[in-house]
């Protein structure tokens, strides 16, 4: 039964509403009654060139919210405890929050020419004494092809 | 004295830091511990095509945090008050944020071919009973060349 005690939240995949507008279209991204909100400390953007990989990165206490409102970023999600890594594309084609609880490693990488923006609606601000990280060279698993 | 009570806070301007990162920059937004922020409600994008203007809308709750992460839009503030209005350019060449109380009427008008995006962190949940809307052509003021 400790292995239940360990087991992490699921990440939370929420698909999202594109408002079109001719003068420019409306997208959705989060709301503080939506599932997988755990309160407001900081919201950021980070962008990733294509065939680039950011990572891997775990938070000990900030849950992330990704959006990928340019472009499109595949997120690789590894829980240790499981051995498993999960894909989620997410941008272009799939417009969708990705819920991240602390305690998952983390990397990502841009899929598409051009911007890809990821904006993090982040439950606590930046603090490196949240956050470890590892060289995607060194780390001991992969990213699926 | 009536006029001083009156009075609207004041916008306010918030230049912001462009990190560079070889495989993508970060772009901080917003922090709950900065000034302008006044609590979460929800996050959301919108985009506007070059030369095209949305407005007018004026919010009587929301505070409107606004950042452009890609591209370029004009922001026009009017202060009904003192028929000034005011252009804030945002985005390529002044990243920054605008925090606008509730009481303005806003215009914003996108400036530069491709993608013009921009991100309200907003002090609470889209509500249409709380925004007025008046169409571009039928208000009293006009926009500034």
């Amino acid at each position: 039964m400790d292995q239940v005690s360990d087991a992490l939240p699921a990440p939370l995949l929420t698909p999202l509403k594109q408002i079109f507008h001719p003068k420019g279209d409306v997208y959705h991204a989060l709301k503080a009654s939506d599932a997988g909100y755990a309160g407001f400390g900081e919201a950021y953007f980070t962008t990733v060139i294509e065939g680039e990989t950011k990572g891997w990165k775990k938070h000990l206490r900030m849950q992330m919210n990704l959006v990928v409102p340019v472009g499109q970023v595949c997120f690789y999600v590894h829980d240790e405890n499981t051995g498993m890594t999960t894909p989620y594309l997410l941008g272009t084609g799939n417009y969708a929050r990705l819920t991240v609880p602390p305690g998952y490693w983390m990397a990502f990488r841009g899929m598409s020419a051009g911007t890809n923006l990821v904006c993090n609606l982040a439950s606590i601000a930046h603090d490196p004494l949240e956050a470890m990280n590892v060289a995607l060279e060194t780390y001991p698993f992969e990213i699926p092809a």
